[in-house]
């Protein structure tokens, strides 16, 4: 049997997972390995969304409705309504992460062979779902010298042709940590209802600003052409709950998640109670969390700008660097460092930038960086990449 | 904002869900409602996996692997075992419910345009993950006079073309409970193996069988062309704990879902540990759950044969019969059984059966009906529509 779609074979590999066997191996031969490569917080979920779980008592754990409880639909409008972008509950779905979020916002807008604009380096997995749903993205490259600043208006439009449906954001932004500036959302705005588009705005890293708040898309004035992808996942350090959102003031688009949501009958009833626990908390729970990645930021931007040959920037938001290396090739670099090296029976893990760039070459010397571990193991992370540098092979002047 | 995706307007509202809001609306006047509408068993969830979440204390809810826990593939594996049908359990991914198992499985062997043929009435659902995917179903007629069997091999090959990728089964099956037989199972191999296709089998419903055993679709010896969808939903009445499976002995396949799951990063930790508790529950737990859904299909189907012009067949597995009622139209009876219709304060909810049907017209007299109440609960349903044909006004003689 040789017959698999065209989507199975072309659907790309985990740039994240990928190298998650040799993790594997390298931990089977005794070797400690600091995970840089997946976002995965080491931030304590907070007490009652885990006791939420205990409290679960029903004889029958049963089907919810399609869109959610609505006890959370309703947190959920409630928290966007403190933020100053009020969605009504109706108008909020449930999903199963993030993930479908993306997947619903994607299939409502594009059919196979439409376009999406994309800014890379971009989270990879809009490509696996792009794939799934045969949605092609078009890249528009951005650069780490510039802090992956959107470029103008004229090099976004040139990406824009007759099968582009709408645009993909993700702010603050995965890998690169970048918060887009108010005026460059207005600038985005304004593009896309000259080009009758839809932007899909992926704001599950919304608290996770260093310098200041993130705009949200639900703030530029096109109401009928936004959709909002959001998750607990990073907010409440709750990944493996699989909760997130796809919200839109559009009700049209709203109806369509409401079909959609119907097909896969409903998002697993336990963990939306965790998320109603979560979104009970009060808004200072994010303080201290924000205080501690800032913290860990400028403890990671200093020590890998300090390795002779490697650059990042200063990332506004999210818990990502995008950094370049002194090497041929960071993919063969972050295998490398899996398979062949450690000190002190220590290794570190990245997630080689090629993989969140759609065009051919780009982000070639380039890994993605999660700061998801403390100081200390960020700064022992640091130390193990300049050792490594002194002795692999494949290094460049 | 008027451009919605082809496959957004084509997205089929649920008619199992579809007529919630009017029960919602009969119940706010004050009506009692039996639901025969949607496959959520009231059967209680086994103790030990409602405790699984008490137990649940991690520092961090973290996202798991892509695939699924180590441990409960390997509990699947040794369930596979156990009923003679074992599959490694590197090739069992664990899915959002049966219904991410679904989408998995067609999107791995068809592409946009693609067709897959399946049996009509099917799962309704089918058509949902079809229409997201771009894949087109292709019915083949079934009838409810000979108990949804099979058609002849010529009958069933007619329907494939140069577009048709595979066939999709469901048995036992929803809506008709019809299990297959080895011989018709047999038949479609062969069918399979001649127009170099995959069998994706649907198989969530294999212990509800009330004469004889359901035959797995890995028991065909077509190893290398089969797809595997699973579920505890049923199985251990825990639908709202969104826990599936998909599975294959065709190495390449495993690979595309194991692609597949990386995309959408894992299923949710926490009610992967309620299957495993599950998985771990002795097989004696299905005798006492067979024998009372043998009771509830025979006073369902004795009940509803006794109304003048209802007439049903006695299905061999699930917990759902199709009945086809002395009406003009069967959607507008399940209606006007909600909006206008109750007797001492009680009235049922029914699926109309024509969205499980592909063919317009068809399936247009019946209505499925899961026979998932007690059976003093499916006495008082039969009563209540025996009366409401009584003053229905849209009866045909």
């Amino acid at each position: 049997m040789s017959r698999l779609s065209s989507r199975a074979r072309l659907m790309p590999a985990s740039p994240i997972r990928r190298l998650v066997p040799l993790a594997d191996q390298a931990k089977a031969r005794g070797t400690q390995v600091h995970h840089l490569n997946i976002g995965q917080p080491d931030v304590e979920t907070p007490r009652p969304l885990i006791e939420a779980y205990h409290q679960f008592n029903d004889k029958v754990l049963a089907y919810g409705p399609s869109s959610g409880l609505l006890p959370l639909r309703e947190a959920v409008a409630g928290y966007y309504e403190r933020i100053g972008q009020p969605v009504p509950s109706k108008n909020i779905h449930v999903t199963t992460g993030g993930s479908e979020a993306l997947v619903f916002a994607i299939g409502a807008v594009a059919d196979p062979g439409d376009e999406l604009v994309v800014f890379e380096p971009f989270y990879a997995n809009y490509a696996g779902f792009g794939r799934l749903l045969d949605v092609n993205l078009k890249a528009v490259v951005t650069r780490a010298e510039d802090g992956f600043r959107l470029p103008a208006d004229e090099v976004i439009e040139r990406a824009i042709g007759p099968k582009t449906r709408g645009i993909i954001i993700c702010s603050p932004g995965n890998p690169t940590g970048t918060v887009y500036t108010r005026e460059e959302l207005d600038r985005l705005a304004r593009i896309v209802k000259k080009h009758d588009l839809v932007l899909i705005s992926d704001e599950v890293y919304r608290e996770f600003t260093y310098e200041g708040v993130a705009t949200s898309a639900l703030a530029l004035g096109i109401d009928d052409r936004v959709i909002v992808c959001d998750s607990i996942s990073k907010r409440f350090s709750a990944c493996g709950a699989r909760v997130g959102f796809v919200l839109t003031r559009n009700d049209a688009l709203s109806d369509v998640f409401l079909r959609f949501g119907f097909a896969r009958l409903c998002p697993a009833t336990v963990d939306q109670l965790a998320a109603l626990a979560a979104y009970q908390l009060p808004a200072s729970f994010f303080e201290p969390v924000v205080k501690e990645y800032r913290a860990r930021r400028d403890a990671l931007v200093d020590g890998l700008n300090a390795i002779p040959g490697v650059h990042t920037y200063r990332p506004e938001g999210a818990f990502y660097t995008v950094a370049s290396f002194p090497v041929k090739d960071a993919d063969h670099f972050c295998q490398w460092l899996l398979n062949e090296f450690s000190t002190d029976g220590r290794t570190v893990m990245m997630a080689p930038a090629n993989g969140f760039y759609a065009t051919p070459g780009e982000g070639q010397k380039e890994t993605r960086i999660a700061y998801v571990l403390n100081v200390p193991a960020l700064n022992e992370s640091v130390q193990i990449l300049a050792k490594a540098l002194l002795v692999y092979p494949g290094r460049e002047a």
